[in-house]
């Protein structure tokens, strides 16, 4: 089964690493206990409303980015999205490069 | 304080209604009391990620569906997104059509 936990959990963990805070300085900032946080983040516990809104706060991150980030890796799942593709690399193999419109230009 | 409870009720209940079925109905599919649902739908209680998938089973929603709503109405109360612009009436004022384009027809 599908759980929303889970993924609420992976998002908030994410966005805290992403801005390098700790699971310490996230739960002082939202008033919530620490063990506490890292069951939600870990999927193990559900945050409730209010503990939702908290971090959030905490992370200077809306609701609405959060939970749209949690319905795009639900769809994932669900088999209704794909995985956003890789970035573009910064090199290009040489062969790509010289085949590229090559029946254009060759002569 | 912005509850995504409360958000997710309204979701939950516009999903139901637009398929056109009683809470009874979803209550039963999805295996919850009657007054339990009630409630999460008018924002009282919490849904716990088991409830939260079996209800959106009943529905025959994915999750991603469900959540996606929930972010983009979360999105408009954080004032991060307009309103979706109400649909285009079925009549148009008869001042605006004669007025479309009348510097091209006029004389």
């Amino acid at each position: 089964m599908l759980l929303v936990r889970q993924e609420i959990g992976d998002v908030l963990r994410d966005f805290r690493l992403q801005k390098g805070r700790t699971l310490r300085q996230v739960a002082g900032d939202a008033s919530v206990a620490l063990g506490y946080l890292s069951e939600v983040e870990r999927g193990q516990k559900e945050a409730s409303s209010e503990i939702l809104a908290a971090v959030a706060d905490a992370l200077d991150t809306p609701l609405s980015v959060i939970l749209g980030e949690v319905s795009e890796r639900l769809a994932i799942v669900e088999g209704l999205a794909l995985p956003m593709p890789s970035r573009v690399p910064d090199t290009v193999p040489v062969d790509l490069v010289s085949g590229y419109g090559s029946e254009l230009v060759s002569r």
